[in-house]
Formats: structure tokens, sequence, C-alpha cells
């Protein structure tokens, strides 16, 4: 399996919540002081930057940040714009209520694809977490639908050569976000229709889905549209955003079985909020995890794996991963 | 809006569960003395009917079960095969591991479809409640996809001019079913392509996946694929199959604004388990609240509901719902 | 029963979260913007002020924002020591790891307490939404069941005339909080054992731990420990701090039967997050539907709702809400 | 570590659900059979039976049933009387709402115990799963909150040298049970205030509560009142009854961490529903993976627990679990 590990830089920075608005930490670094950290932290190749004026990277910075990148010996895996952070967004992006707003997301995620591909970086990441509803009445549904589909052709028409990702999200920060599971956003890319458009699989979202990671990995690759993986982990209740690995660990191998059999060749990012932890020790951590199940996914052949799948039987996978974790 | 009430026969039968198998009341009425509480409950036009040897209507009995349908003054809403029922689907119907299961499913499916094509009724159910899987690297997804298809498409060409309509359930009996939400339906009957294959909704389903009815019912109607809904209700943690409208209000206004700005006209089948409560008093009750709430809705204009979506201001929906049920 | 109708005084400011940490409005009010724009909600008496440096009151304007209460005719229900947004409670408070985090804490209550007192006001609201773990094996719980009733017991004696109520909340900010259910907190005020500390209880933190509402009042005051209710309602899976009476309806009528026959005369406290709709006007509509339904409590005798209850027939229940919300 | 692991001898019969009332295997073995059965499952050392006329063991076949255990080497863990499958206790036992069958549910708990005393065994556990409600404004909170400690009283009175472990649970078969949290059960134990009168511990309802498994242990074990541990598990979303050890890891050690340190020496029991699996091989798997967390839980000493408690540092628990389960 590829080990394209990457980190969202912003993990690196200060988290707050909407109770804690001064934020966790008493220091905000900089993006070129997250970038130095990045390369310091143990099987991080490359960072998805953040887009926009008072985020990762904006025309202001972009050669300074890309040169800083290169000095590090990181790899810019993908510039995402801020669609979630600004006040602008606040009732939704690609499908808010007013078409001004709506022609601003389309044109800002140009803006990202422009910026990705003058870096020469191939993947935008699209999260339109302010995209949905919070009240009854409040939305009229098939016309987001249909605003989705012509805004994300727009944006894929604009550039080819770019790699769009949706990431869905069952909700928050709205109560119930539009794209909300991984088979709404399957939906939808059949009506999207374009071969530069995919999904971003957050397995955090899935997991508070009670969605099976193996499963998801398995349809989007039916169609080939597994683009991109992000990492961190909860208890299924809600997107703690914790460190990868510490919750669950059946529901990743199989995952990365999944992915082993249907060939993903795209980036792991670790997106973590290190709330109460080192952000840096928690990145290395998760992806230390990441490793260390690929090798194990890596030792076993798909052969195994197809076994147990032909078997069915839960007890022969009981006895698998039993042996394997403690070998008597 | 259309006044297709029906009820699930089985419904004024003998409920049992994992705990208590013996069964929750004292006796097991007779399909035809269920008929007769049927035909004496208000606002009841319509039955659905099980289709199987143990069950409400096999070859033995079809044409006295249809006079007594008759005699009654009921009409046929739909047969739908017991596929969970019998110990042969324990591990699953269309999508079970071993072939011969799904061969006998998709003919079982041809054969309710011809018996209800025979008495006239046009409409074939299927819930493959024992399709999906418990544990995981118990299943192969992408077969059991394809499986779907296949299956669904043969029963389909069978007889184009009965509709088939898929249920989907989040989970249960299967830890995870595989046919688990709105828009896998969707997905999925994309796949299968067929004018006669479409989606039956149980509002409950859709409730404890914190799925919005409304926007389900908006989402299969951009294709015209609700063929079906079921009533019942519960707190959003569980298929309790409670009285319809004991539990929400708002989410099932919505949905019948949904219903009727859309133009569905099929049957609404109350689909409760009366364990312990008089089963035609909550079928009545049930469909009581759904003319109430279709009363309510037909009195307010759509023009007034498509204002407050156009609005988009969660507190005039509020002022709306509170005048309207708590006038001054 | 009593209509003691509050608004904690942050709803009426500048909302932000994890994700828009600019906050979702322009404008950040002041607190004395935000006593007029309270006294001008049509149900507000009262209003809860937050205690701390960078908050509501604090010694520097104690006596301004005293005037200005009086002066626009507000009582003040409660002072709130903020124990969740300064960074030194990042990890807990009263049951933080670090001793000297722990006494602050107490301090900070002794702190509000005498300030509430200097104030005329008896109430001290404490939400320890800090306090608990985020991760398996991150924390001792007997320890922090002792230091809570340690703590409590302290700042309870410090002065006995002010009552202190502790809030009870599944989770978050932390992914479990110590006090995460009404069952808890019961079991922690029988070991605080002091007449002075008793609950105040959130219906949306209830919610969306699928408690039961009525069955919270009923066990409360079983032991006379209901001391305040916060308003705000949610679809049951998340805190989403929405307007009251936008998502449920019978639970909260359930309520305040319960209410009403144990005899609560506290304050009633609007506690939402208006991230998208006009603050004041959420106030006013969450009020105005708690005040409908406690005249449709109050036009209900006690005795036909005892009667309901004896009779235990859900059908019943279901004709008496239909027949008070839908007259024929 | 004690491993006194055990079986609930029905999890070896015929499961069946509301849906495949028939039953999800084609024989059903006697109690006799299932005694052999349970002899040759390595490991188990024990079985709970089911007290009642249809049930495992009852007067006319006690002495029968003594002997096979004893010629099967296995001992009697505990005799629980069926509160939940016989058809009079459809709407509840000890807080029924007929008081005839609260005297009866009484009286039957005390003839398990006179029969556990003839047998030479010290434990019934009483599993209220009828007792609770599934409407609103169905149950009076306060008479069944008193029934509860009426009830127990009288039985544990009754025989002193019996303990009883009260089993609580969220849900089902009723929408909410009575006793349905650790916390509600140990503030019922407070009142029933007998010192033969404990906590049965079923770790899948904990699970699907979201309770954390250690803190249950750590509070119950604050007053001495863990009595009993039932097997099994889940995916945190209802009460599957799977293998113990297929879903969760990290919870199970930080549970036996904490058995470890209170000192909890009763009985580990087999507590699943293998609709679809070899029930004999599944309790095997089942405490299988327990001995393996024990001896994994044997092999760290307590203190390098306490450490990483006392360090509260996730990224140090990471490190721990994952150098133990993937050594370099």
């Amino acid at each position: 399996m590829e080990r394209n590990f990457a980190v969202i830089l912003g993990v690196l920075g200060k988290p707050s919540d909407r109770f804690m608005s001064v934020g966790y930490k008493t220091s905000s670094p900089t993006v070129f002081e997250r970038i130095q950290t990045a390369a310091r932290i143990p099987l991080v190749k490359g960072v998805e930057l953040i887009e926009g004026a008072g985020d990762d990277i904006h025309p202001g910075n972009k050669q300074a940040v890309k040169s800083a990148l290169d000095e590090a010996g990181l790899e810019l895996a993908a510039v995402n714009p801020n669609l979630w952070g600004e006040v602008q967004w606040g009732r939704g992006t690609v499908s808010a209520p007013e078409a001004a707003i709506r022609r601003m997301a389309v044109d800002r995620i140009k803006t990202a694809m422009d910026l990705a591909a003058e870096l020469g970086c191939g993947y935008v990441g699209i999260w339109p977490g302010q995209d949905g509803y919070d009240y009854l009445l409040e939305a009229d549904y098939q016309k987001m639908y249909a605003w989705w589909v012509e805004g994300i052709q727009q944006a894929a028409d604009h550039l080819p050569q770019v790699r769009l990702g949706l990431e869905y999200k069952p909700y928050e920060p709205r109560a119930h976000s539009f794209i909300d599971s991984a088979t709404k956003a399957l939906l939808l890319l059949r009506d999207i229709d374009r071969p530069n458009v995919g999904m971003t699989f957050d397995v955090g979202h899935a997991l508070y889905l009670h969605e099976n990671l193996g499963e998801v990995v398995a349809l989007a690759q039916r169609e080939g549209r597994l683009f991109n993986v992000d990492l961190n982990d909860n208890f299924g209740d809600w997107d703690w955003d914790l460190n990868f690995g510490s919750a669950h660990l059946y529901e990743f191998i199989e995952m990365l079985y999944w992915i082993k059999r249907t060939g993903f060749s795209g980036w792991y990012s670790a997106d973590l909020f290190a709330y109460r932890t080192d952000a840096a020790r928690s990145v290395e951590e998760s992806l230390s995890w990441l490793n260390a199940m690929q090798d194990f996914v890596d030792r076993t052949s798909l052969e195994q794996f197809d076994r147990l799948l032909e078997a069915g039987d839960p007890n022969e996978v009981s006895r698998f991963f039993r042996s394997a974790l403690f070998p008597a």
C-alpha cells in the first residue's frame, strides 16, 4: 500500500471551540513555524493547506510558503479553500440561499484550483460544513441538490486537470449537513458526472454516522471515486477528531483491506483537533498507528482476507484478529 | 392529498420479540379475523398482506382471502413476500452468501408479483431485513451490491406492470442492513434502472437514522421513486414501531408538505408493533393523526409553505407552528 | 405554574464555534447593550450573568451592571462563574488533574457566590464543561468523584444562603463529561449532601442523552433538587441549542406536568446559540412556546393528567394530545 | 485476576427475534444437552440458569439438572428468574402497574432465591426488561421508583445470604427501561440499602448507552456493588449481543484494569445471541478474548496503569497500546 502520509497544517495551530473561544493553547504558530514542525514529525511526507486571506496560503505569501515547503522537503498534498470560517459563509457556500454567495463560493473553489495548479498540486478538497440546515422548513432540498450539481460542475470544468474532493459529514456545524453521508455523496457525484470530482473520506465522519468504513471504500471504489482519506477517531457519537487509532481498530483494518484490494493511492492526512494534547505528538501517534496497521495488512495476504470473507464466519474472523494481536 | 390509508394486516396479529418469544398477547387471530378487524377501523381503505406458506396469503387460501377483502370493502394495497421470517433467509435473501438462496429469493419475489397481479394488485413491497452483516469482515460489499442490482432487475423484468418497492432500514435484524439509507436505496435504484422499481419509505426507519423525512421525500421524488409510505414512530433511537404521531410532529408536517408538492399518490400503511396496546386502536390513532396532519397541510396553501422556505427564517417557522397549534 | 422567565445574557452576544472562530455575527454587543435588548423581549423578567474578567460581570463593572438591570426592570436570576472559557480550565476545574487548578476553581465559585449575594441574587450555576476526559485511561474516575464531593462541599459551606446548581451534560467540550447524566448528578448530590446544592437542568442536555424530561423532573424532585431549568432544543443527536420548542413538543408538556405536580418555582432561562438567527427573536419564540405550553398544562387539570397515568393506555394519551392540538 | 468464566445456558439454545419468530436454528437443545455442550467449551467453569416452568430449571427438574451439572464438572453461577418472557410480565414485574403482578414478581424472586440456596448457589440475577415505558405520559416515575425500592428490599430480606444483582439496560424490550443506566442503578441501590443487593453489569448495555466501562466499574466499586459481569459486544448503537471482543478492545482493557484495581472476584458470563453463528464457538471465542485481555492486564503491572492515569497524556496511552499490540 502507498504510504502517502500528510498532515492538515492547521492541526498544528491553536484550536478553539464555542466555549473556549480564546483557544486551548497560549500560542498561535505561524504557517512557517507549523511547516517546520510538520517536517520534524516522523512519517509526514506532505501537508494540506487552507487557502484564504487569514489562512495558510494566499496571494501574499504563496511563494514564501512554497519555498518553505520545498526547503522542508514536504509535498503539497492539497489546497483547500476556507469555505467554513469566513463570516460570509455562515449560511452556506455552493448551496447558500443567496445567489451572490453561491457565485462567490464557486469562484473561490476556482481560485484554490488555480493556486493549486500554480504550485504543482493536483488536489483541492471541499468541505462544505456550513451548507445544510438547522431547523425544519428552513431549506429547499431540491434546490440545494441542484445548486451542488451545477456549482461543482462549473468548478470542475474550470481546470479539468485538478481533482476536486467533496467531503461529506453527517452534521456540524449545521444540525444537518447537506452532503451528509457516503451514499449521498456518491449519488451527487453521479449527477455531477465529472472525472475530476470524487470523494474526500474523513473516517471520523463515517464512524459517527455508524457507516462501516470498509463498505464506504468498497462502494466509492466501485466507481473509482475515493480520492483522499482524512484520519482521526471518535467514539461513534460525535466528530471528536481524536488521535487516529485511539478508539477503533478492527474497522480501520477492514478499511485498509478494501483500500489494498481496490488500489487507492492518494494521500492520508491527519485531521485532528489536538485541544489538550501536544499536536505534533498526536499527529505522530496517528500516523504511527496507520503505519502499523498497514504493515499488518501488508503482512496478511489479500487471499487470507478474501478467504475470511468467503467463509463468512465471524468466529474465524475473531480467531484471526486474536491470534494476531494476542499470540499465545 | 390522497388519503389512501391502509394497514399491514400482521399489525393486528400477535407480536413477539426475542425476549417474549411466546408473544405479548394470548390469542393469535386468523387472517380472516384480522380482515374483519381492519374493516372496522375508521379511515382504513386497504390492507397489505404478507405472502408465505405460514402467512396471510398463499395458494391455498388466496381466493378465500380475496373474497373476504371484497366483502369487507377493503382494497389490496400490496402483496409482500415474507423475506425475513422463514428459516432459510437467516443470512440473507437476494444478497445471501449462497447462490441457491439468492435464486430462491428472486423466485419468491416473482411468485408474489404473480399473486399480486392475479388479485388485481399492482404493488409488491420488498423488505430485505436479513440482508446485511453483523460483524466486520463478514461480507463482500461489492458482491452484495451487484447481487441486488441483478436480482431486482430479474424480478422487475418478470412482470413490468407490477411495481416493486425496496424498503431501506438502518439495521435490525442485522447489525448492518445492506440497504440502510434513503440515499443507498436511491443509488441502487440508479443501477437497477427499471421504471417499476422504487422505494417503500418507512418513516420510522428514517427517524432513527436521523434522516429528515421531508428531505427523503424531496430526493426520492426528484427521481419519481417514492412508491409507498409506511407509518409508525419512535424516539430517534430505534425502530420501536410506536403509534404514528406519538413522538414526532413537525417532521411529519414537513414531510406532508413535500408529499403534496411532489404529488405522491400511493398508499400510507400503518406498520406498527402493538406489543402492549390494543392494535386496532393503535392503528386508528395512527391514521387519525395522519388525517389531522393532512387536513392541516391542506388548509395551509403550498404558497405559504413555499414562502417559509424562501424566507429561510426559523423564527418565522416557529411562529407559524405555534400560532397554528396554540392559537392565542 | 410560576412564569419566572429569564435569558442567559450571553445568548444575545456573538456566537462562534471551532470552525467559525471569528464568530457568526459582525458585531459583539456589550453587556449594557445586551441588557437593553433583553428588556425589550416580551416575557423576559430576569437574566443570568456570566462572572469573569472578560465576561458579563466582574468587580470592575458590578455596580454599573446592577444599575443597568434595575433601570431595565430585570431581575438577576443567577451569577455563573465562567468555568469553561478561560485557558486555565482547559483540562478541568473542580476535578482538574492539578491541585492548584482545583483550588482556583473552588475559590472562583466562592467569588461568584459572594458577588451574587452582594447583588441580592441567591443562585450560582455551575457548568463544568471542561471536567471529564477525551481518551481512555486518561482519568482516574474515583479521584474525580471525590474531588467533586469535596470541592462542592467547600463551596456550599462558604455561603449556605446561596444555592448552587450543578448542570450535567453528556459530553462537549469533553468527549465524556464527568457529570454526564441526571442520575450521576443525583448520586453526587447524595454524597455532597448539602441543602443548598441542587441541579440546573438543561433540557437539551437530557434530550440528546435520550433521557425523558418528565422522568428527570420526577426523580430530581423526589429529593427536592430541581433548582433551575435551562431552555433550548435539539434533534436528540447533539446539543444544538436551537430555539426551545422547535423540535420537541410532547416531552416538554410531560415535563411541565411533573413541574406542576412537584411544585418547582425557580427560573426558566433561555440558553440558546443563535448562530444564524436573530437572537432576541429566538429568545422571544422560545419563551412564547414555554408560555403557550404552560397555558395548556394549566388549562388541563392535574387530575386529568393523573388519570392518563393511572390508565396507562398510550392510545388515550394519543387522543388527548390530538384533540387538543387538532380539534375537529 | 479471577478467571471465573461462565455461560448463560440459554445462549446455547435456539434464538428468535420479532421477525424470525420461528427461530434462527432448526433444533432446540434441551437443558441437559446444553449442559453437555457447555462442559465441552474451553474455559467454561460455570453456568447461569434461567428459572421458570418452561425454562432451564424448575421444581420438576431441579435435582436432575443439579446432577447433570455436577457430572459435567460445572458450577452453578446464578439462578435467574424469568422476568421477561412469560406473558404476565408484558407490562412489567416489580414495577408493573398492577399490584397483583408486582406481588407475583417479588414472590418469584424469592422462589429463585430459595432454589439457588437449595442448590448451593449464592446469586440471583434480576433483569427487569419489561419494566419501563414505551410512550410519554404512560407511567408514574415516582411510583415506579418506590416500587423498586420496596420490592427489592422485601426480596433481599427474604434470604440475606443470597445476593441479588440488578441488571440495568438503556432500553429494549421497553422503549425506556426504568433501570436504564449504571448511575440510576447505583442511586436505587442507595435507597434499597441492603448489603446483599448489587449490580449485574452487562458490558454491552453500557456500550450502547455510551457509558465508559472502566468508569462504571470505578463508580460501582466505590460502593462495593459490582457483583457480576455479563459479556458481549456491539457497535455502540444497540444491544446486538455479539461475540465479546468482536467490536471493542481498549474499553475492555481499561475495564479490566479497574476490575483488578478494585478487586472484583465474581463471575464473568457469556451472554450472547448467536443468531447466525455456532453458539459454542461464539462462547469459546468470547471467553478466549477475555482470557487474552486478562493475561495482558496481568502482565502489565497496576503501577504501569497508574502511571498512565497519573500522567494523563493520551499520547502515552496511544504508545502503550500500540507497542503492545504491534511491537516493532
